[in-house]
């Protein structure tokens, strides 16, 4: 190890792929490699990071985009008979890098390595599950480059202060089960586990998230719980999902909290009736009123530099030549400020009732399109207040970043807030808990051509393991 | 018979039921039976026919929206499981009633009861599927007025010039494949056999109508074609499904023809993004797009006195937290002439370019809700032109009606134009064809609660009778 085991400044050489070569003073290193401090990281492998990545993207591989071996996006839902194999991998390969692995009532595994004292681990957390349509890298390098952090550890035989564990939460997506981060939640006690167990799949299916947990042999003995499982901190890499990191060509963001969210199911009733014989003036068109209200979001969220969108919308009855009585569609708004998020929400809430009832909002219901009005209800499905992270594990991670980045900090770095929620939202209720971004590809996320290039893995990967291990130090410095 | 057998003007007192009591000089009856010709139609049997159609609507019960017996909708896709079971009793009750029944390979089914002459049928005809969310009468009401005028026939012992036959049309709706009077269309000459038997099921299921037909043992031997299964003429009595007959306290409708109509089914692809994380500026946002080509329609429409409506949409990946990168939608627009159609069309199509390429159409794309841009495709499913009916066929309708209502024929009845689609389009290019229509409450169809009295179904099925009887009389004098 190189925590200046033999009292000398050393690190392992590296090639143009990360990987370690010789020990060489640090001196020699490149700027990739100057420090800011007495604290040094060993260095990650790249390649080695890459193939766990593609090799556990060989369960649940989606649509192809190009003609690599690895170009292909992923559809590793949540308890899907793909997400078991990546599951067992996981298991498998976490216990031959000497952890011991628990699984809860939720699914989540939580693999641990030894450290010189007993206590909660310090942890590397993200999550294998994918969207229908998802990429390689949303959730599924955080868990890989918590096992790269495992090999990293074992190669050089690091003898760490209390243990170090790495997290598969279950179900971060809420894609198939429809509410995000809920095992993160109910391991944080914000989500009782009998609601979480009894949430249904969308897509055609019928199984209950307990079901398929049972089904997949997945439903752990261990209570889903902080309490039953405590853990020390929660650091988790993740791409930035997002364009600003590429735009200013930086490596690493560094996260200081997560913008609130409200998720909501908006359901417009009207009355089912023909096409071809109602006049407008007699219709109750819940698909035209949910349209106006679907506008209507994105308009007054742009005012507020918010985000609304839909993402799901259905409609019954279904038939071209039926005007449909009812539209039940997704609402997802966003804001960096919780009291911002509330505002936006309760003028949503005013203008969809207008909206619904043919009174005016903007242009809206102008004469030629308003018939005799529908009904409009909310049902809030996943609220998520807006988060801000430790102190101490954003220090952490800034300290590993100047490790790596020296003199070019400033310019190789962001400090940023997440658009998206993480399983470190729920963490951060309970535990210290930063984030380390990376870019990718155009910003784009949640789509098979989703892409973070080796090196950017490998950059993130180096400074989670760097804050881990950093954090490990400040908590056996803190119990002194 | 009242055919003047005895060369007396008599017809039978009705009771309140409009049940036939006994036979009485016509100059007795009240001005429901007076006349303004020498020709004399037996009456109908109210409750009889009342009987017939809930009778039938014992397979495919709808949801209920009331306490009686028959206060439910109905649910009867075309060539289910409900479906055949009243195909099954169309065809007992027509052989029953002497008629011989034929089934084509589109599975319409011609029940024929023999003339003094040889020769094609005078047909009522119209269809027994419902919509999912459909009433009790739309299209049903059509068929049992048929039963009902083979029922009179039969007891009456009236002996028609020419054959008399009832069709049960298939798939009229196009709820469950979707074409709607895809069988008579086939019957026409008008779609290719091959096309309709390969049409998949929309909803869930994967089968294709000629699979479905061969299921439920309704794929006839006899050729789908006016050719192999020729008919005189096409009486269709159907609900108006719209509001215009009530509002005027009218009985019949005297339908001239039906309007235009073209289904197109438009494809708008952008790009799946991450809800959170992608700001406006960054999305390509199918769902937003065509919530504004949806609100568009309905605009353009209203301007040019035409209908334009959505009953199907369905979106990809549909998850809350990833903007949808494709969304197709249906869109069904209608004129009363073609060339008005035409234009509509040609402006939505112009415009719908526009917004998803971002240009300005009226406000739709101010600059707080547009991306990076969408594409957006047509693809026309089911164009019908505009029809008139034949001037024979409505005389017929005109006089039957005229021997009902008398000297209140003209503030009982109206000259209409049909809204909707109906199996007479189709027939109306090969034979002589009219259409009668009675008022709906509240002008609902494609609705469980859609409602026709009692009264008024026997009102329409009893100027059915007359306009089919006068028919076969007016063939018989044409061919002296």
């Amino acid at each position: 190890m190189l925590l200046s085991q033999h009292g000398k400044l050393l690190v392992k050489a590296i090639d143009s792929n990360l990987r370690p070569t010789s020990w060489i003073p640090v001196r020699l290193l490149a700027s990739f490699a100057q420090t800011d401090s007495s604290f040094f990281t060993p260095r990650v492998n790249k390649q080695r990071l890459w193939e766990d990545i593609h090799h556990s993207c060989q369960w649940g591989k989606g649509e192809r985009w190009g003609k690599g071996e690895t170009d292909t996006g992923m559809s590793r839902l949540s308890l899907s008979d793909s997400d078991r194999m990546a599951r067992n991998w996981f298991e498998e390969t976490t216990r031959s890098l000497g952890c011991t692995t628990c699984i809860d009532a939720m699914g989540n595994t939580f693999a641990t390595r030894k450290g010189r004292q007993q206590g909660p681990p310090t942890c590397a957390g993200s999550h294998l599950d994918t969207q229908p349509t998802g990429g390689r890298y949303d959730g599924i390098l955080g868990v890989c480059a918590g096992i790269e952090m495992l090999r990293v550890l074992q190669d050089e035989k690091i003898e760490s202060e209390y243990p170090i564990g790495v997290i598969n939460w279950t179900n971060e997506e809420g894609a198939r089960f429809p509410i995000s981060m809920v095992a993160s939640g109910v391991w944080a006690g914000r989500i009782a586990l009998e609601r979480a167990h009894a949430i249904r799949e969308v897509g055609g299916g019928k199984q209950t998230m307990r079901q398929e947990l049972e089904r997949i042999g997945y439903l752990g003995d261990m209570e889903a719980s902080y309490k039953a499982m405590p853990i020390g901190a929660h650091f988790e890499l993740h791409i930035e999902q997002g364009p600003r990191l590429e735009a200013k060509n930086q490596k690493i963001g560094i996260v200081q909290g997560v913008q609130a969210y409200r998720w909501h199911t908006i359901t417009v009733k009207g009355r089912d009736c023909h096409t071809g014989t109602t006049d407008f003036a007699n219709r109750s068109d819940a698909m035209l009123t949910a349209a106006k209200m679907i506008l209507h979001s994105h308009r007054l969220a742009a005012k507020c530099a918010s985000l609304a969108s839909t993402g799901i919308l259905t409609l019954t009855p279904g038939s071209t030549n039926t005007v449909p009585g009812t539209v039940c569609f997704s609402l997802d708004i966003r804001a960096g400020e919780d009291g911002r998020l509330m505002r936006l929400e309760e003028d949503l809430r005013a203008d969809f009732g207008k909206i619904a009832r043919n009174e005016a909002v903007d242009d809206l219901n102008d004469a030629r399109t308003i018939g005799k009005g529908c009904t409009v209800e909310w049902s809030l499905d996943a609220p998520s207040e807006a988060i801000k992270f430790d102190k101490d594990c954003i220090a952490c991670v800034t300290d590993s970043a100047k490790e790596i980045f020296g003199t070019e900090f400033e310019n190789r770095t962001q400090e940023m807030t997440s658009g998206a929620g993480h399983d470190s939202v729920f963490t951060s209720y309970r535990v210290p808990t930063a984030m380390i971004f990376v870019p990718c590809k155009d910003g784009v996320s949640h789509n098979p051509v989703e892409y973070c290039s080796p090196e950017d893995c490998a950059y993130g990967a180096q400074v989670l393991l760097g804050a881990v291990l950093r954090y490990d130090k400040l908590r056996a410095e803190k119990s002194k």
